[in-house]
Formats: structure tokens, C-alpha cells, sequence
């Protein structure tokens, strides 16, 4: 019996019989029927589409396969399509009608390659990590405010942690968390669930209670495409935060870590702020081309310094990121060998995806304050 | 010169020079040219879809027109259409690519019609009470709860007024907010922007300031169709906000209100129990076949009594809304024969719209506690 088969008939077994070999994914709309989950993780996906010519598939990122798959047409007008047993986690996904790239009606959309784009879950047996329960919740407060840097209305979306508004004179550390490319301050509630994940680990006492802050990673003013986030951070986000929460301000008491592109600007405004900053982490992204004189202008140049300065210097990877996997245990021995100290976390099985970014947080935030 | 012109041109001269006739929708996704909002107010929707036989807009609801309408396709795979100008405010659209729904990857999706769909937002020359000013902002918060009623995991948005951080102490009144039918308890902030009409509202002291939450009018039982939503109020969502936010829990202290189907969900839930509710908003809905002796359980049936109960029964309606508004001004007239007090509300020139309801609560707000 393949394996996710036998962890997803037991978990039916516990939670609730079902007659069916598949189900409704969690993600799909209310009493959307399709897409649907079969108990060894394949996924029966479903448009309506009568007139179109061709249908496809496309997965984003490589959990539900990494071609794009045809789909066939039924007399009735919906095309239908089902995938090899699928990786689980959080999967983009969107069809592909005659030419056009289309949403699923049937599943929720997340920002995600810079527009709107369906997305699907697929539970991954007993692992419950990620999943709202029956614990104390906080809360994610959505603060819209005026960038002094670009002049334009940004948003932050920000974590309060469980008990928050009771004892109205506790203070808080706060950590800073990016999201990737294409995505923007809504992927880390909507995608990553970084919410129920800090709730559950509050409740087994495995983390500080925390203030996580997060932004949209792109920042720049009308006509001028520079991206001007690392400002937006230390000159418009820290102060919001500092003034409008109650936090603790000192360096010792803030953290910053992003995903990919935002494992990029968490390092980078990081470590040129090492006055803000000394908690960080880096998921799915590493330091290239390591050199202790010369990166990031020379902050780990004197290891003894850099390590009594900055208190956790953490990397994630998932073991499926080829390519990347490689790269960061290489910086991750260079840094050892110039003395600096850091931690490389390795996420069995999983790619360049949330499932990877979820477990990142599992593990970095109970390192943290 | 048509009206709409004129003002769009004086808005332009106030806030930036613009030098085309036409100007990407504030709606659009980052970096989207279109869809593209011109002088008149006429849009350019363009959609790329190289292999589609026919591809059309769909209008969701008036504003943008009552029937599909055929785009055309240049060689370079993109189809466009021109609409003629657009009614102000928030508008729901789709496309139809060989009979497929097809959201547009260049705006945001918003819940509504059962599923993600796309909108746009036509600005209102002269107006701007629902934008983002430099005053004090509130925070709408995503409160998770597990509700006792259907088991099943749900979420309140909840609307905190600016400064109620500040002073721990200060208790505040609750307008409790429904959205309309397909759409669920993001519309209000998403498309209605209730945390920014709040914001301009209490910024020049024109309402008190209140904790506004939101949730979803939809309510069942796995395998059971019927709607538990009053249920859900009254046992789950009031004790919820009640624990949760330190509010006043009195009923001079609290109001419903709600849009279409929200507004028959808050009549039906404000009669049955006056006992928890002493404000009673109907936007876009009414009252239909009006019985002093046998609506809503006879609770007019003492006119005297229900008067001094109920401080505000409030009905509002856009001027283009047809048939509901007859309706509306007939209740409206059998309500003061029975010698029931009401307040009539009519937004004109607009339709079964967003702009009607976000009209609606800048009039309502000013009215409670």
C-alpha cells in the first residue's frame, strides 16, 4: 500500500468515515465539489468550459507535477483531468483555455506570481502543525499606512499574539517576515497559515509569545522602478510598528526572515542593520559566492563580533530544492570555516514551496528571543 | 462636456497631471496597464487569449453595463473591448472565454458570486469618503473561532476605531456588519472599504467611535443545508466579541445592519431578539407585505412600545434600483401609518452596487450610539 494512502485512510478513519475515495479539497469554496482529493493524493481537477478548444493543467511550482497536463472534455462541457499522487502542502495552480490563463471558479485565490492565482491544499497525514485548533488564537490586524519613502498607501499585515489585549502592559519582540516573489503581505496568513502555526506552537509553550509583521517586499515611487523596501523597513515599518504595538524596540528583541526573494531582503537589511536587527533567517535562500573580508561589506569579517552580535543565523531548505540545496550547505560550511556561527535546517521531501516555508517557521520561531 | 468628464478632468489637474486619456484602474494588480479607466469613464478591458474563438466581458451587476459584450482580437493574442462609461464605484466582471469564466489577471479578485471575482473600482469624482487619508486608521482584525453551532471553523473580520490600543479602559458600542448574497466576510473591507469610511467619519467627529464585526451570512451543518447563521449570531458571534473586545454589551449598545441579503438576515435577527439589539439598518432590502399585527412575530404590533425599543429602523436604497425601490418607500409609508418611526435613505443615481452601500453606512454610522 503506498504510504500516503495508508496515513490518509487512517486520518478518514479518526476524523469522519467517508464512503468516497475522494473529497473536496479544504481549499475549494463553499460546496465547490471539484477539485477533489483521492486517498492517495491524486487530484481530480474540473472546468467548465464548453466551447474551448484545448484545456490544460498548469501547476505553479512542482507539488501537483511539473508539466502542464492536458485535460479532456466531457459531453457536458466540463474537462477533467487527474494528476499522479500529489507532494502535500499549498500548491499554485490555474488552467490554461485556449491560450488564456484561467482561475479556478471552484478553489480560493492567493497573490502569487504577481496576480491572483488559484490555489489548492493537500493535507499531509499527522502533520496537524499548520491547522487551526481548539487553542487560545491571536489575531492578524491588517494597518494600512502612508509610506513616507514612496509617498504611496501601503498595508502591513500584523500578528498579535494570543492575549495580547488582556494584559495591556507586556511588551513584545517582533518578527519581521517576507514573503516571495510575486506574492505580497497577505502569503504568509492566507498561504503559509503563519497564524495557527505560531497559535499551536503558543500553546505547547515552544515559542515566545511574538509580534510578526509583514509587508509587500516591492516598495518604489511612481515612474521610478527601484525598489526602495529596505527604506520602506528601517525608515516607514519599524517605527509603524514601534509606535502602534506594543513592542520591545531594542535590537535584542527583533528578528527578520523572509522566503526566497525575502530570504534576500531579510539578509541584506539585516546585516546592513545589525543596530535593528539580531535574530535572522533565511528560508529556501543562501549567501552566494561567500567571502568573510567582503560580504555584505565585511560584517563577517571578525566572527568573534559577529557572533556575540547576532544571536541566531538560520538557513532552511527543503531537500527536493535541487539546485539550492547544494548552495546553502556550501555557504553554510564556508561560514563554519570563517567561524561564524549558523544553523541549516533541511525540510525532508519538499521543494520551493509553502510546505517548505511552513516547517521553516515551525523550527526557526521557537529559536527565537 | 459630459458631467463625468468635467470632474475627472478638474480631479486630474488637482492631484497629477495626466497626459493620456486614460489611466490604469487603482484596482489593477502592480504594474497592470488595464484594465484602463478613461476621461469619460469609459474602460478598456483586454484580455490575452491567442487560440479563443470568442472571448466577452461580462458585467457583474449594472455599472458597467447590462449585457456581455463581445471583445475583438488583435494579432498579438490580445482581445479588448471599450465599454461606455462606467457608473462610479465597485464593480464585479468576469470574462468568457469559449463559455469558460475567466477572472482578469490584471485586478484583484474579491469573494463574491460564490467564488473569487474580479472587480474594479471607478472613482467618484468628488468624492472620497471610502479612500485612505492621512487621519487616524483603525485595524481590521481576522479573528478565527470554532463555532459551537456547526463545528466548523470560521473567521469574524472586526473593524477596531483608531486609539483603541491606547486606552485600555474605554469600552466601546458594536455594529454588527452582512455583507450580501455569494459574497462573505471580506466584502465589507474588500469591496465596501468600512474601515476607511470609518476612519473619515471619526476623523471629523462625525460618528462614535464603534467596533464593527463582520461575518459570513452562510451557516450549515456538514450534510445539512439550512442556514444557522442567527444562531451563529446570537451564540456564537456576540459571546465571541463580546469575550474578545472590550466592548458595551447592553443592547443600546448594539446595532445590525446589513446589504441585500444581509439586510433580510438583520431585520429577521434585530426583531427576534430586541433583547440584544436597539439599531437596525436595511440597505438594499425591506420589508415586504407589512402586517402591524403579523410581521416578524407581531413585533410592531405596539407602536409606542417598539418606538421606544428600537432608537434607529433604517432603509436605505439606490434610486437606480427599480423594483426594490417602490418597494422600500411603500414599507417605508406603511411603517409610519402603523405609526412605526423609520429613516428612508435614498443614494442616487446608483444600483444594487457597492457605491449604494458604502453611501448607505456613511448616512447609518452618524445615527448610532
Amino acid at each position: 500500500m503506498h504510504r500516503h494512502t495508508f496515513l490518509f485512510l487512517a486520518a478518514c478513519f479518526i476524523c469522519a468515515a467517508q464512503t468516497s475515495d475522494s473529497q473536496p479539497a479544504s481549499s475549494n469554496v463553499r460546496n465547490a465539489e471539484y477539485p477533489r482529493i483521492h486517498s492517495d493524493l491524486r487530484i481530480t481537477f474540473r472546468l467548465k468550459a464548453p466551447d474551448a478548444k484545448t484545456v490544460k493543467l498548469h501547476p505553479g511550482g512542482d507539488g501537483l507535477g511539473k508539466e502542464d497536463m492536458k485535460m479532456t472534455q466531457a459531453s457536458d462541457g466540463f474537462w477533467t483531468v487527474t494528476t499522479d499522487p500529489a507532494v502535500p502542502g499549498f500548491h499554485y495552480y490555474w488552467f490554461l483555455v485556449d491560450g488564456a490563463i484561467v482561475n479556478d471558479p471552484a478553489s480560493e485565490t492567493y497573490f502569487g506570481y504577481g496576480r491572483p492565482s488559484s490555489g489548492i491544499e493537500i493535507p499531509e497525514q499527522g502533520t496537524d502543525f499548520y491547522l487551526p485548533k481548539d487553542v487560545p488564537h491571536g489575531e492578524i490586524r491588517i494597518r494600512p499606512y502612508l509610506s513616507k519613502i514612496t509617498g504611496e498607501w501601503r498595508r502591513a499585515y500584523v500578528y498579535t499574539p494570543p492575549g495580547y489585549d488582556v494584559n495591556s502592559r507586556k511588551r513584545y519582540p517582533v518578527l519581521y517576515l517576507q514573503h516571495g516573489a510575486g506574492e505580497d503581505e497577505r502569503g504568509w496568513t492566507a498561504q503559509g497559515r503563519v497564524n495557527f502555526i505560531l497559535d499551536n506552537l503558543l500553546a505547547e509553550n515552544k515559542a515566545k509569545p511574538m509580534i510578526i509583521a509583514m509587508d509587500r517586499g516591492y516598495a518604489s515611487k511612481p515612474g521610478d522602478p527601484a525598489n526602495l523596501f529596505e527604506d520602506v523597513v528601517v525608515k516607514d515599518l519599524i517605527p509603524l510598528i514601534d509606535t502602534s504595538y506594543r513592542t520591545l524596540t531594542d535590537r535584542e528583541h527583533r528578528a527578520m526572515a523572509g522566503l526566497s526573494m525575502g530570504s534576500g531582503q531579510a539578509l541584506q537589511i539585516t546585516l546592513h542593520h545589525l543596530e535593528l536587527f539580531s535574530y535572522i533567517g533565511a528560508f529556501s535562500g543562501t549567501i552566494r559566492n561567500f567571502d568573510a573580508n567582503s560580504s555584505y561589506n565585511g560584517v563577517f569579517a571578525d566572527p568573534v563580533a559577529f557572533n556575540r552580535k547576532v544571536h541566531l543565523l538560520w538557513f532552511g531548505t527543503g531537500t527536493a530544492e535541487n539546485a539550492l540545496i547544494a548552495a546553502t550547505r556550501a555557504a553554510h560550511q564556508a561560514l563554519e570555516q570563517a567561524g561564524i556561527k549558523s544553523v541549516l535546517y533541511e525540510s525532508q521531501g519538499t521543494a520551493h514551496e509553502w510546505q517548505t516555508w511552513r516547517r521553516d517557521l515551525r523550527e526557526f520561531a521557537p529559536l527565537l528571543f
